[in-house]
């Protein structure tokens, strides 16, 4: 039943429709039909609260059952298995740390797909290789469900503030149904193509910022030692060629910039852990596909030297810290 | 008015200087004194040019003598070596393609110091080591005259329009003379603090675009073998993280662009050769300073190899196409 | 005496295993009882030529059939899968080209595990991620057989004259049992540990030897641009500390050594795409136990350029002429 | 006179005759005329020590004068500048710690072409930029002075036991009076070639060498987390194309050698800072002959920022240990 109304609405919707009113009775109809949510960690439980915060129920479940306390205590309906949760809810949400994870959420013994119902919204918005994430729409469409990929930017703060920005790959025809969702806990909602293409986007944009944030790091670094004052170098290379985000919004260099990890001692932010599992991802992705990324690469070994060397927890853009340091100091 | 400023600045230099008062009532007199020019190629020819349309004499030479035929028919005097040039201005500008021409425009046997003015200006529009610019300075300041390095960033284009940016290193209380007359030829004059932070300023900038450039090629053919469309990739770049001035404003993937290198079969722009050579000193300079700069020198080495493939004429955007093509193609 | 050896190991396995006395009687009655052999392509048919001449009865198959007609011709018996090899030989050999085929030719719809017999020897001669070895050993051992990893090193000629050295993961009471058949078609055979180990070892040895092999280039290279003669530079780095097989064994430089692909025009030997599969191997084994590997990544992404810039089919000591070639040749 | 006795001398030479008795009264009738020597630090002094075990009078000199105390008690004459050396010397041995004290002990106001004697033998035994050294030779050979470079290989152990080994660039007839006096202080003398060659052949040694360190490096901690005992994979290495001197003589992992400063917690051995500084060079020597070299620059970079994160008077082979400490330990 609930496969008839999705290909009736999605015929709807190729017809440039914005709502199909059949499919809405029973994924949407009241847009506040229940939610559910897999994965309560740093990222999950804010952004389920804010779910809630919109006024939809949120049927939720994690590995962990101290995670779910929280959400619980928001009014949460917490379930034991990923299974049970697809039992209950037709459009599931899943942040979870890494590949395996998801493939054990969803394909596991007590995994979503167990219990999927026909034409259930799947989004992942776990940061993983794509291929997983084009291994786990196929799994899903044969159980007649859809899976998208719906990677984030921004970290705990901008989950608690609603104001992530969601890379979306999956069928097109759905992506407003995710939208709906999606944009109760972000700020931006970028419809990226095919499933997949979303942790592309993530990945992409992930790379080229370690890549910013090093060349940053060194050159102001450089800057330095042939005499140049730190703010005026980031001003020069702001107004010329130099300029990217890393040396015009997220300067690594103490006294540049305020509000930023680089005046905190390298606290907050994004961690230097969580940019080398980014990067060997995109290493990962562009070996498969013999894809040549030297200072991608390079990149990556740069943050992987980084964790062994005690930056594990520090903000990326503690590189600076890390080059800076003087022999005999 | 900036004669008479001038003049005060210079009467304070005098406390412990050797700069005199005719020398100074010489340099300033008029602005419209005659001014000499070292140096006529691809980038001196038209900085000379927007200085005979500033209404000031120019007294120029160059190694070459048919460069000097453009600025003759133009109205300048052509003299036979630096030293000549300097005995007929109090302000020099040289414009030349190595620290090793430098050197010799200045300190060789017909060089500009057997025969500068106490009290003459010397500014070294040139990209070189900034070694070498200290050691001119030196060597100036003990001939009583004044050696300041304004290195330029924009091409020939930039040039013939009076575009340019000049970064300027020397002493803060010439600036205002030197900023007289570049503003001549380019639109905007930073100073960027004592002798050598012209160049350096001007590498360091370099150096990051350089990263930024090779990373964006890089990342842009990540995204695309991934199945991103390339315009769509570079709109998420620019709203996120990503950003720099090679991703949103000479974005090296054909048909993302308009009006860009890339658009144009690389053909103009920023030649890899002269690209390799930036990142040349700024390898050199981070190697004597015991900087570590690691994608910096990824990116020299990729660019040393590409004017060894084949690409050293190409605008250095063209990284994109050496790193793109495929395997049995 | 090698068959008492291996009954009784395997009564001590029946502890806790489910193999069992006829299983083992059977696998090892007499040394030449038929060996199965899976993927007959340019190093998977010498090496079965190998088993016959040593006088063992060989049942072979292969995806494309055309690849069995020497085998055919020689005696061996061709089936038309691996399960049906699997149900006729308990002593099998594999030999494919990429993680993918091996997952296919043990657990797909026709592979080995669907009919193999408790007690069968697997040996996988593939170079694969040492991850997939493991992988496929666990799936082995559901069934009663055992699976060692034994990937070669040595190209089509090495497996022609049965020179090739193997390096075996796997466990070590099997060793012997393998070490029988391995030394039919090579000259050395190394026990390296638990089953993954002769895949992490091989990947090791080509990561170090791409590395070498790429410094030995750049090296002799920088030499010759300094005026050193090639053959003298040769001589004083193998008899000082910068000696390594790439430079006393397999120069890059032609005109150094006689007999190595680079007084060949860089034909035969070891191709570039070869090398690049297995140091995506290597980075792909890296990221995965956030192994920082800096100039294993970048020798991977030089070969992978060099892919993509028409190298793919001459030997990877052609590594030398890609970063020879002059700026304006 | 010197001159013609100079000139006569090379005839001879080239005539194949073995010694030239006129210019031999001049410069080493008796081989035991005194010999200069300059740059009494940790590797000139044992040198000096092994020219006086020898019977050779010694004339010294350091900007020290603690430095000379030693070779004073041994009975050399200390002098107060290399000029006044070079008045009483007719062979002089350098041995300094850069190009510019080089510059400096050469050409300076005190330096001994100053007063050097024409056909006075010059040989320089520091490790510095071979450009550096063709200016000493071309300025040596205007006061009629002959000029070589003969970098050591070899620490301040093998100077002690006159095991150093000698590269020797220069003009080919004075090669046997150089060999002369190097063989008292080290066991092998390699004639490299023109002036300059004997840097060049160092430099690539040891960028080399560099570079198969760190291979090694990484590729024995990649083993060691696939699970192969270190012993073992050092083993299959040095049996196969993986083979390096760090490999099989110089093993960066604590327990695989004994004898090395791996084994001795990196202490003793050739000094990161050292490395870091001849990779300096070879980068210098490599930017300025536009010759790619990305494995060398690589290498420079994590020596140079070994140097910043405390190692740099560990031995350069604690790079394994640099790479080796894992996250959140």
């Amino acid at each position: 039943m609930a496969a008839l109304f999705r290909g009736s609405r999605n015929l709807f919707q190729r017809c440039n429709k914005h709502v199909d009113f059949i499919a809405v009775s029973c994924r949407s109809m009241a847009s506040k039909t229940p939610v559910g949510f897999v994965g309560l960690g740093n990222m999950g439980t804010p952004m389920a609260r804010n779910l809630l915060k919109h006024g939809y129920p949120v049927i939720a479940t994690d590995v962990f059952p101290e995670s779910c306390k929280e959400l619980q205590d928001l009014g949460a309906q917490i379930l034991d298995s990923p299974a049970e949760v697809a039992d209950k809810a037709d459009r599931i949400i899943t942040m979870l740390p890494s590949s395996p994870n998801v493939i054990e959420v969803y394909t596991g013994p007590t995994g979503i797909l167990k219990k999927v119902k026909k034409g259930t919204l799947l989004i992942d918005s776990s940061t993983i290789d794509p291929s997983v994430s084009k291994e786990m729409a196929v799994a899903a469409e044969k159980m007649g469900a859809v899976f998208m990929d719906a990677p984030v930017s921004g970290g705990v703060g901008a989950a608690s503030l609603a104001k992530l920005t969601f890379m979306v790959g999956g069928l097109e025809e759905e992506f407003n149904a995710a939208q709906e969702l999606l944009t109760c806990m972000g700020a931006n909602v970028v419809y990226c193509g095919q499933v997949g293409t979303g942790q592309a986007a993530k990945i992409c944009n992930n790379m080229l910022l370690a890549i910013g944030m090093i060349g940053t790091a060194e050159t102001m670094n450089l800057g330095i030692r042939l005499g140049l004052d730190p703010k005026l170098l980031a001003k020069i290379l702001n107004m010329s060629s130099g300029r990217c985000w890393s040396s015009d919004t997220y300067n690594p260099v103490p006294g540049v910039m305020e509000g930023v990890p680089s005046a905190n001692n390298y606290q907050g932010g994004f961690g230097t852990t969580l940019m080398a599992k980014d990067l060997g991802l995109a290493q990962n992705t562009a070996t498969n596909t013999r894809t040549p990324v030297p200072l991608g690469s390079l990149a990556h070994q740069i943050y992987r030297v980084m964790c062994a060397r005690g930056y594990a927890n520090k903000d990326f853009s503690s590189v600076f810290q890390f080059l800076r340091e003087e022999e005999g100091q």
